[in-house]
């Protein structure tokens, strides 16, 4: 007899193989096959423009590492591993981004929508391929896979590996991240890592000769986000984007039939009321298409502001600490001619996904735990002087968006120095 | 004063470095920020799904290796190269993608567009942004630069650096598919090849003792055209993507209403006529909204094969030597209830922009020269017996398509035999 | 109870996992250890200076790739891969190199050694540490481990895998000389060329759709040897270190207390009678700290030669065809004061253990052959014009080296053009 | 007239090119070649088997580096940098380490010996070849580099290029250390921090945009030792190479003549009094040959010693803070037969040349200074609470080493926990 093995060609894991054909058929839904069009990282390939990967792919490799660790749990740990459990591992770790919409973040603030709410029901759904093929393994699988995804799992080695500090998701995207932006920051020791990683009661550890490895682990997970995720430009055209999707909004009550004609996935959005079906119909290159379309509006502000996007005319910005000392500048952009409302945006990383490391009472979730050669285990950041200096969490910033054209304003301009709001008056 | 400088990062050549401003104005162009949205490698990214790269990153990659060369020319071969061609050099490089549409192969051979024309006139017309900065140089560089691009420019040293056997197009396109598909087909001694490359009269040659690295580099070329470029699943999806196009154009003249509604910027190409701006408006996000809008049309043909396309149900070939034995295939497809005329598709690599090595009469422009210590030249496949093997063109082939579902007919399928149509009855 | 793991960290392979205690026994015998005192390539790390990898390392990848197949063979093909035979390839596999001596090479042809047969013999002398370690299997284990080496063990499988086209000596050599030497012309899809490897009846042999991957697999090597090991520089060394010896050997019989002093270990071998243990007290470091004492020897030429060498004069050469022609070169070499017997010397790759490709009758322990969907079997060259090219082992050459100095003597170099030797009379 | 133009192929820096005729006569110097002959990372290669480049290698990658720098300086910042200063740059970086012998560490501490003071020796001798090369540029230009190595130059541009904390060694040696031992570790983003390097007044500074850089470098510096250059077992194997040398020193008053038949050359080391020339003799092929001598030496200890080192049986060691409780361990081990004063050894990091970030008084040359847009600087830990974690040297540690067979006794095992000394009395 033939065994079944499907392999995809992956920049980062170089083949993925398939030996569960229920894996192969999640993979040909088309759900699953929607996360071809949304891209991994929204606006940050209009920084770093070699980031255009889409979550399709980062879904795949979070599927190859659970393969990965499950297959050598059950070959090195049986005493402690349920093999049973490698199923309900890589059919979470496949489908744990599949509620992900277009540009989720900035979308998700001004609709409401929440991307791990509609995962889950995406799964759950008797509507959906996803959930028809998970129930050819038994008719409570589909929930079982949700609640991996939503941390109710009762084997918590499975929550970990699925969604701890170190796991199957953030290992896979750092890496991936950090091929696709071209830097090296997000690199780390991945096969150490995996080789150190073992299953205790009720959780997830590592053995401590692995400890440096971790640590270097939290630290290239740091150095992405100040590198990459944080980086000023993504953050403009975020900002951006958000004052599109504001505006059209506004203008929604206006002027409906405009963007029924135009931009008809958006309806339901704007009415605050829609289907999953609805929600699947959006992607990136709708999104794209509607501002194309609206770049010839004539609202003048909509039109400008999705020229700008379009055409990466991003945004300046300063670092600033108090909301008040903004009120000046927003009225200095006011009488330049731009409503401030939609030609300036605040934009803080505090917003963004974002955990170097946090070790907390919660411990069997949040904490990384290192077993010693004894037996006996230790928390990471008390060996390691360096993850308690990230564990602060003290690098986050607020920013302020403006025009460009604005720098050219003396009166604007005279505010700011290395790009800080400096106190000129 | 302050030198400028601009950085881009990219995966490819690490950091790609802009000295010049029209340079960086060109980049910030409406034009070429569109780029963006059209994917390097069409449908190959079905195939390797890491291959989600876009054309503005290859324009860019282009560019960097036109100012390396030029910038290694002014310094080590002052008496042969002339520097004041560096900008046209540069220009022509980071431009001479301009003109790509989406899926541009597929499109064209339907609509009769041709990406080549219309790059020239985006930089001719003066209707563009582009054109608009090139004039800052001089009034006739846009012709300059356009002549460079259809190889009419007087200077053949600048025409090869463009268009040639190794040019900078072909060497970045090489590096960034391999590096993006996650194959390492496409990997060659860049280093050592530019170090090789000097300007003779009238050309480009390459010192003897890098000879090694250009048969390397040939191979290379072979290699990814072997196992990315002719891939049999993206073409199946190219042929697929046909398909839907030409039934689209059928319904046009049926029920033109609906397309206006559903995909008003393909109207100008239903109808043959259109303009520079019209031809901009498209993009790969535009049209795979259209087709997903046609997931629903009420043409049963269009409706499935949009679906088939969005969710990846991709067609399965066969190689065959001889059209007519195809009409018994045909038969069955139709004996299936599939329409053949939409439902198969013959493809073959013969099509595609496909150039292994051909030593050709016309000299300057086509044949790689390896100069020898004593300054005599010699052709490259004159000492490369690899070399001569694949200057004969003998790695094409034909391929037909149709759905999948046809596999399971034993009347059909019984002509199939490792993927070969066989001669069974 | 604790399972035995063993990890190196290894540039290649990334780590290599010791599971058996009886391979991690073996690579800590003193036998093996010395493998870290002998240079993999030789004299080549004279030209690409970052090429100082041992043996050591060259044998532990191939003992990880042998580990790597067996696994994988045991897992997916039980039905016609025995996995008892594991343990004998993985322990043939990490000792196929252990009689390897320092610069083996030439120092076999002066002095009659063979590393093959010493290789076995250190695996079956009951005086060896590795003997005794095999042993702790079983008493014939030895024996059985040897006859894999030597290719008479009974199944061929496990033969194949160890020396064959495409074996496991042969893939990591590929990958470790290519990194070390900083070229990449070795690459190749190891991983890809893994999952293709299949045990058939009696063999080894490849599914076709790795047929692409075989190819450039076979290119690579014949990369490797156009590029590295053919280096006209590096031969030139190996030219010289010959004639050293040849020198000594010579002068043994004139002054052997002279070499009982500086140079005790070699003494066996200007007898010509050696014991195994006397064999093992000889690697890089010895040979060259004996060259290094020679430098102050009386003999002017040994110390001449012994100079040149370490301190890296490398001699010139050119390629020739006719011996003959080369009468009148030594002529003009013994002219200018050198006695040509030991300031000449001629380099053939045919020497070296060279073969790019060659189908033969020996179907089942050469060729590679290819399994089709049905089952049909095919020879690679075959379906590779390319392959086809390379079999027909057209690139060995022959040089004639001599002291640099000559170049500046017209008389001499008159009769060199683009490294040939021309008529010039 | 032709370019003088040198390529080494370099795995690190791809080609290294050298186009100064006086740069290319040093590396042929006897000099530099020998270089070629000592480790650069000496007991490592016995934890990492990849390890086993060698000086020559990371010296040419030094002046590789200055040579990027200088020239980058000289096009971009000729206002403020001396391009007069480019050749001895270079050649400082070249000859930096010349004076480097066998297993540096050890030997000096046990021989008095002191490689920098050797390094200006040999530069400033009239009896080197390198000596000679350099008056070829002028008679001062030898103590012109000399000055630029003990840091006495008095433009603190070129000194700090050479030694700071940024400097061409340390970026060589962290990316040659990490590639060759296989690690990742020691990776930074190399161009990005030569691109925000920047010659200001008496000093050499770095943009403010490159500060993720410099930070990250200083990790991975951090990275390097706590994982490669501390690592246990590499320090086991030089703690016993002390031995094997401490016990020869014994012998030599001892049994003189046997040393003078066995070892010459260590002979003038043993008297504390050596010439240039002795010293040079000396490189890691001599010392392992003596050492293997020494396995048949009639001093058990020496014999003993000796054969655990050359077949790498290497001592184990635990961690401890106060010596005194070392003495309860000696006894044991005397008790087990073994002499402590050859047979145990304590070895301290904090010996090693060791310097993660240590901001300093001496501001000029020891510091990185970032310079901010409007031209302010600001020092490194002041931004990055990382680095002001890793100023504060914390991470040396002191291990105590002993013979493997010890830990089977249950006396001496009973005080060591998890490689920690305890109390167990």
């Amino acid at each position: 007899m033939k065994r079944f093995e499907k392999l995809f060609r992956d920049p980062i894991h170089n083949f993925i193989t398939v030996e569960d054909p229920i894996i192969y058929q999640l993979i040909n839904t088309a759900e699953f096959q929607r996360l071809r069009r949304i891209k991994q990282l929204g606006t940050t390939s209009y920084t770093f423009h070699g980031a255009e990967h889409n979550r399709f792919s980062h879904c795949l490799g979070v599927y190859c590492l659970a393969k990965r660790i499950t297959d050598h749990f059950t070959k090195s740990f049986p005493e402690i591993w349920n093999s049973e459990e490698n199923q309900v591992v890589q059919c979470a770790a496949l489908l744990h981004d599949l509620g992900h919409g277009a540009y989720s973040h900035t979308f998700e603030r001004l609709f409401g929508t929440d991307h791990e709410v509609i995962t889950q029901a995406l799964i759950t759904s008797t509507k959906t391929e996803v959930n028809a093929i998970l129930k050819q393994v038994s008719d409570d699988f589909p929930d079982k896979v949700a609640s991996v995804i939503n941390h109710s799992y009762p084997n918590k080695q499975v929550v970990q590996l699925i969604s701890s500090q170190i796991d199957v998701d953030r290992m896979d995207y750092l890496l991936r991240d950090s091929y696709y932006t071209g830097t090296n920051y997000g690199q780390f020791d991945l096969t150490r890592i995996l080789q150190a990683m073992i299953p205790v009661d009720n959780g997830i550890a590592f053995r401590f000769n692995g400890a440096n490895s971790v640590e270097d682990y939290i630290i290239s997970r740091y150095q992405m986000y100040k590198q990459v995720y944080f980086h000023p430009a993504s953050r403009g055209m975020e900002a951006m984007l958000a004052q599109i999707l504001k505006r059209a909004q506004y203008l929604f009550k206006e002027i409906p039939g405009y963007f029924e004609l135009t931009s008809p996935c958006l309806i339901p959005f704007f009415k605050n009321k829609f289907t999953l079906k609805e929600y699947l119909r959006l992607d990136d290159g709708v999104l794209e298409t509607y501002f194309q379309s609206w770049m010839e509006s004539e609202d003048s502000i909509l039109a400008d502001l999705a020229t700008s996007y379009t055409n990466r005319k991003v945004w300046k910005s300063f670092k600033f600490s108090d909301e008040v000392e903004l009120d000046k500048m927003k009225k200095i952009i006011s009488q330049s001619g731009y409503d401030p409302t939609y030609y300036s945006a605040i934009h803080s990383v505090y917003d963004l996904p974002y955990d170097i490391y946090n070790p907390s009472e919660d411990k069997l979730r949040k904490n990384i735990e290192l077993v010693r050669k004894d037996g006996s285990m230790v928390e990471l950041s008390e060996i390691s002087p360096l993850v308690t200096t990230l564990s602060g969490n003290i690098y986050g910033n607020k920013r302020f968006y403006f025009p460009k054209v604005m720098l050219e304003n003396d009166k604007f301009s005279k505010y700011i120095r290395n790009e800080e709001l400096i106190n000129n008056d």
